[in-house]
């Protein structure tokens, strides 16, 4: 990695941009990769990232703009003048143009879309209008289709004759449509190998092909491609016509974004960030849920200031009440975790309150014991007073599994209720088992006064 | 989904275990998919499952275990007789074969291996040993390859011949090789419809190809993929020996199964869990890191008990040590994850810890302000004591600061120390904060402790 800081010249590079012509930044970056240009562009400020892109040739600003998160690439050509903006998108392939329009606020995306065709800024502005959930927001539209009535020999002419263009296809497949461009089957473009020229494609072509449509689930894409070996399945609209194609790498990405997301959302960063975004944009993202967090804190905290009376006499008490609320973050989140996991293999469904409840529950007994267990042991040590270690203890077990059961059934609530786990499950956890763990401890304190001071 | 719940009849499943034959299984669950029979698997207890896996073809329980997570499938193959175990392991693909093998404990692997050749068992032995952060553990070995002075006609008989055979793969390049499988060149099997029938191979195929070694990361393939418009790369051993190759798909299933890992890992689920684990396996994989973990706690803690005068004459400051605990775990988290996504993207390398500081104190010094002056509103209205809102607001954006800073920083510093920075980063980020919090605050107040009453 760090042989890319060594390469960089910092003073060539500003040389190169402030400079009138192209050549001197072309012989700069001649041999960095992609990536290290990514990360060179990352490092300098707004102005210079639409300078060097303008410099380069669409199709190589474009490539460069592939290699980054859709954040930074939304970010980068926004700052472009529309025209520039509009070259380099006409240079990616239709699923980054419609993530990046989709990305965009409708100003900007309709500058970009006037430099198309009427009838390419049509398709882009339906396909942009797909989530990044669902099949038509995944799906390529660059795949070969042929007339069902065409022959082998008549195929592997436009094959031939078009080689040059179809090289940047990554598909091995094409499709046989009728004149409503009805999907009727698939081609494998290496059975037309082993077969006379003057067959029709329509005898050669696997028949009934399984398809999706555009609005099949990410859920649903994964379980069609767990349970098929295929590369790529094509997806028709809504009247059964043939729209694109979804590849199982295109699955694979969407699934790996996701995962990300959630991890960042789990987080509390509801948008993706990343250093290189201005100040107040990145301060702001996570401003939005950390004040909802200080609320919820509060909300808990209000608990404590109830026993106010309790906790002067048991000074000692304050000492465990930022363990208790840790902890059953801990012990909750991990039972979330779990839930999330079980819910993207499918193995569990948000109906099965019950069964996490009670798998859970087990997991919480034991657990839940262990930690009361220690921390009776330690606040005994700490005051010489086993009452003492009796009530932190029973309120750190009791907690424990209290916390390990919402965590488990939180996401699947959820998710019956449509809200996303990612983000919702974990501020809900923690306030409710604050204030339970609150309540139970100084309650309990409360009850058993007498012997604690 | 709810389909599957209604389709399943479990009289009739328990039924169909118990008995001898194997017809009514295969009855009952012929229009089932693979994904709703790995489910149903899942909620049999471990005998039943083990007796489901064994009244199938080797090839359909094959099916199955692909579809489900490894750690369920290692479960449920070392539940089997060897000599079922081994008929469906061999029905695996090579690397799933390896995963699993590698997961294993070495008896269990090494009586599955026994039914293997020698030769085959070898092959697998070595691609056990790979870890599956790099090629090697992700490369497949089922690929073609052909001689260099075969002609076009020779190499399309050959394809012809075996027709069914190489269906399976989803390859659709070949690869030449010398007489000591030296890799030659990559030969395009659609660029064989182009090409004349006595045209040697050699003069066809893309020479010099681009290659990576079994020990290139995750990290520099995504690079490789990134940079490079490729379907599969070659993998070579260390003697430049052709010994497989990695798909984009493989790949992009080892960075969801990574992105998959961290999320759970920054939960403190150091080995993957589901709910069909037993018991006591479950709650000992999450009890060893909740156990740091409240030792971390009770040493955060601590620093309480030195302030026990303070608080025992300022009683309100009680309510708000959660707080700030829970607020500092929360703010530099969020940095964490940011960091977490930054350096799998490659946008920031390990040695850049001043640009993170710098770049984090900003939106630190930011959040943490407000989150200061809305927590010193509250405490004001609490007690109408504008000197506690200012000890408590202060102590917190102070806090912040330190938290988000420290959470941007610790993820590059554990990456220096090859720690795994998703496992670790979280405990550290919260003791140290806890304590810098509680200290802040507590020692504040001890300075202010004649206007605080």
């Amino acid at each position: 990695m760090d042989k890319t800081s060594e390469k960089i010249n910092w003073e060539q590079l500003n040389a190169a941009l402030a400079s009138e012509e192209t050549q001197s930044l072309h012989d700069l970056i001649e041999d960095w990769s992609f990536e290290e240009i990514a990360w060179a562009v990352s490092r300098l400020d707004e102005d210079d990232r639409s300078r060097f892109l303008e410099k380069l040739e669409p199709e190589e600003a474009a490539e460069i703009l592939e290699c980054m998160s859709s954040a930074q690439a939304v970010a980068l050509v926004r700052n472009l003048e529309a025209e520039s903006a509009a070259s380099i998108v006409q240079q990616l392939p239709s699923n980054a143009q419609a993530d990046l329009l989709g990305e965009m606020n409708a100003t900007d995306a309709e500058a970009i879309l006037e430099s198309f065709s009427p009838v390419e800024a049509a398709a882009l502005r339906i396909l942009s209008a797909y989530s990044d959930e669902e099949a038509g927001g995944l799906m390529i539209t660059e795949y070969l289709s042929y007339s069902d009535h065409m022959t082998v020999s008549m195929v592997v002419d436009d094959l031939r004759g078009n080689a040059d263009q179809y090289r940047d296809m990554q598909v091995q497949y094409a499709f046989v449509v009728d004149a409503r461009n009805t999907l009727q089957g698939v081609l494998r473009l290496r059975d037309l190998l082993l077969a006379k020229p003057s067959v029709q494609i329509r005898a050669l072509m696997i028949s009934n092909p399984l398809t999706v449509n555009d609005h099949t689930s990410l859920d649903e894409l994964r379980q069609f491609f767990d349970d098929h070996d295929f590369l790529a399945v094509p997806v028709l609209s809504g009247e059964s016509k043939l729209i694109g194609l979804v590849t199982r790498a295109n699955l694979q990405t969407a699934l790996a974004d996701r995962h990300e997301g959630d991890y960042r959302k789990s987080q509390g960063l509801v948008q993706e960030e990343l250093r290189s975004m201005p100040l107040m944009l990145r301060s702001r993202r996570r401003l939005s849920w950390l004040s909802i967090n200080i609320v919820l804190n509060i909300v808990a905290a209000s608990v404590i200031a109830v026993y106010q009376d309790t906790l002067s006499q048991v000074i000692a008490l304050a000492v465990f009440l930022p363990i208790i609320s840790d902890m059953s973050g801990c012990t909750g989140n991990q039972a979330v975790a779990v839930s999330m996991r079980e819910l993207s293999l499918g193995l569990v469904r948000p109906s099965e309150l019950m069964r996490v409840f009670l798998k859970e529950a087990s997991v919480g007994l034991i657990n839940g014991t262990a930690l009361g267990l220690l921390i009776s042991v330690v606040a005994y040590l700490y005051q010489g007073n086993g009452w003492l270690g009796m009530v932190v203890g029973l309120a750190m077990a009791t907690n424990s599994m209290i916390a390990v059961t919402l965590g488990g059934m939180l996401p699947l609530l959820m998710k019956r209720l449509q809200v996303d786990p990612a983000l919702a499950s974990g501020p809900i956890l923690t306030t409710v088992t604050d204030m339970c763990g609150f309540f139970i401890m100084l309650s309990l304190a409360t009850a058993f006064l007498p012997y604690l001071i």
